[in-house]
């Protein structure tokens, strides 16, 4: 806990969201089609499936219990206490307190695959993120000092994302909203297509936070490493958030929008001098081109 | 020139190839078909063209002369004269003899993009790179001591790859082979597709050398940059470079051929040790997955 007057923060905690979390809170329009998650024997199962059975995203095959590694039974012995309390509030803040943080912004785990499946509707994903961050909401209200919450968005639909972003801010408190770093619409972060939330989260000061999964149904660059789940983890993080990174820098969404606060997470950063140096090169030789 | 002893040695120059490289010097079945080079008063035009006049290969729109940006007239100057000259082994020499330098292996530049075609077949693209090979071997003859020709290879057919190999060393004296690092078949790196061409250039004691391009027709990560001819030049070489290093270390290619020497070039190099630990870490997690 705080330190010599410090407060410790952490920028990027997860969650384990319950596998009913959709049937439970998404608009009754959307009931029959929201995804379930699935839960088995390994106290960490992160699949989901469609209700009719077929799984929804993909994951790695890391996570679909047929290969398993060595830290596969150290990590059951150490979560299976908290799965067994179904990763409650009271067990978010237990394991704050053991880790000594006095402050955390939650991201999802299964919510970081909610919205990556094909063919998505724009209404659809915004239920579904509706129902996330309500979920969230009460999540959060058991100690809302310490819990902050990261809201979900649709990149579908500007109008969706903005409505959302404001119900985040000015209903639920939150500091933040998250998108995935790898493009689930066919338009890249510079493009005018995102303008409207870029203007609504600088004026709401909300935070961005970029946060990318190594599976994934959609483009992304870890798709080109399969099956190698070890390879496609490697890469698929750092090189989604370095692109993302370059739209918001060299793409000019930051000299736009200068008080728009954005994090790329859970990615590494020491490759972050030598990107800026060559984003400097770029612009120096093709800036104007 | 030679320092103090120490020779000074240029592991990736380009050489200019002459617009009808491939009119002169493919296999007469395949004349026809093969590209020729485009020139205007851009003397560093590098535009390539089917017989029937569409555009071979994609390059970026940097290289269409319609925004060319404040280096371009000062190119032009430089160059002309050397564009006159059609860029000729004694230019190539001369331009060595300014720079300082003793030796340099001589990688090419339409040719980054002779094989990069869609539906390019195997026998063709075999053609194109004996071609190029047998043209390299007669621009290196002016001084085979300090111009090193590094053969190209077609990835399309690995019997074609390892013939041209063998060529390459015991024909024409070449010290290295080169390859595109953005696949052009559907086959990683590291997938035993290689393992005949990997085996060879063990065998022959012939460098390897990856040469991403900024422009291409094919898979890469650029492609999603588009039309953004700066961010696809920051990002295309060095995440293409990036790619293909997992497969030779965390994919295995390395430990089945420890004499195999690889170069990765014109990608920088500041992100190897972050790259490097991110590899290290995720053999040690998930290596037995």
């Amino acid at each position: 806990m705080a330190k010599n007057g410090f407060k410790i923060l952490d920028s990027d905690m997860h969650i384990m969201e319950p596998p009913d979390l959709w049937e439970r809170y998404i608009d009754s329009r959307f009931k029959d089609r929201a995804p379930r998650g699935i839960t088995s024997s390994n106290v960490r199962d992160l699949r989901m499936v469609y209700p009719d059975g077929r799984e929804w995203a993909r994951t790695t095959t890391r996570q679909n219990n047929s290969t398993r590694g060595h830290n596969f039974e150290r990590n059951q012995a150490i979560y299976r206490v908290d799965s067994e309390r179904q990763w409650s509030p009271e067990v978010q803040l237990e394991a704050m307190d053991i880790e000594g943080i006095d402050v955390a912004v939650l991201y999802p785990t299964r919510g970081l695959r909610a919205l990556v499946v094909p063919d998505m509707d724009a209404e659809f994903a915004a239920a579904l993120a509706r129902a996330y961050n309500d979920w969230l909401y009460d999540f959060c209200k058991k100690d809302p000092a310490r819990l902050i919450g990261a809201g979900m968005v649709s990149p579908y639909d500007m109008n969706d994302a903005v409505g959302e972003a404001r119900r985040c801010a000015r209903e639920f408190g939150f500091r933040a909203v998250f998108l995935r770093a790898n493009p689930l619409v066919n338009h890249q972060w510079h493009d005018d297509y995102y303008e409207p939330l870029w203007q609504t989260l600088e004026e709401l000061n909300l935070a961005l936070g970029f946060h990318e999964s190594t599976g994934t149904g959609k483009q992304q660059i870890g798709e080109r490493l399969e099956p190698n789940s070890m390879l496609r983890r490697i890469y698929a993080q750092p090189i989604e958030q370095m692109l993302a990174l370059g739209s918001f820098c060299a793409g000019g969404v930051l000299a736009r929008h200068p008080k728009l606060r954005v994090a790329f997470l859970e990615a590494n950063c020491s490759w972050l001098p030598w990107l800026l140096w060559r984003m400097d090169e770029g612009w120096e030789r093709e800036g104007d081109v």
